[in-house]
């Protein structure tokens, strides 16, 4: 089940381990024509930079093209709140997995743009749907 | 001459080439304690992605550790605003650059969590240090 567990987020908890979560959004992000720009293993980070752990917990970068080169054209600098990130980190229950994905409509809302408005609901849109998908896998 | 362009992001416009420019916000973020954790180069995404020409244009991903690990202990899926971005793109005038950072208070206001106003508050004032230092430099 997809929720908006947050203002900015929409997110889902699935019963599979983290790797395996995170095979399932690139798939499904790619099925919707994101690409993974970025990865962030914040894990790794935090040990090397801070010697802590936390829990595993990655940040990846997803961006549709066409729709940034939109959203580029209507207002350079929102290159500042893109890619459209979405995080997967391990759950409390063993096995689950939590992922979230940044809500570009609560994100471009910064820019007051009225040009931005109809990407950022095509986003959401497409993001809603490869959400459900990862959700609906249970190991 | 630092700036709030937008409603999301601090601005200055230098007079340095794209690369130097680049260089420059890296070694002025480090001074403020940032890694930059992913660097997109979306001029190269626009062109392999959709063959359409645009300036030189990089998205860096500024990770301040510390600060990044109490936002993650106080709003797990606060990652998907994470990291701080900041741009890179050629200016309209030939040998100019524009370099604008999301603005932290903006972005993380929408948590509307108030362990993460201070944070956010010290973030802000880091990179508003450092693209000070950038601004400065006039080639």
């Amino acid at each position: 089940m997809v929720e908006q567990t947050t203002r900015y987020g929409l997110s889902t908890t699935v019963g599979l381990p983290f790797g395996e979560a995170v095979a399932r959004v690139r798939e499904e992000w790619a099925k919707e024509g994101f690409s993974i720009l970025a990865e962030i293993d914040v894990r790794g980070t935090m040990k090397n930079k801070l010697d802590v752990d936390i829990r595993p917990y990655v940040i990846l970068g997803a961006c549709n093209p066409p729709l940034a080169h939109r959203a580029l054209s209507a207002e350079p600098d929102i290159g500042v709140l893109l890619p459209c990130n979405v995080v997967v980190y391990t759950a409390g229950e063993t096995g689950k997995s939590t992922i979230t994905a940044m809500d570009p409509e609560a994100a471009l809302a910064l820019a007051d743009n009225d040009a931005l408005a109809p990407l950022a609901r095509e986003v959401k849109d497409r993001l809603r749907r490869a959400l459900t998908r990862v959700g609906e896998a249970n190991g």
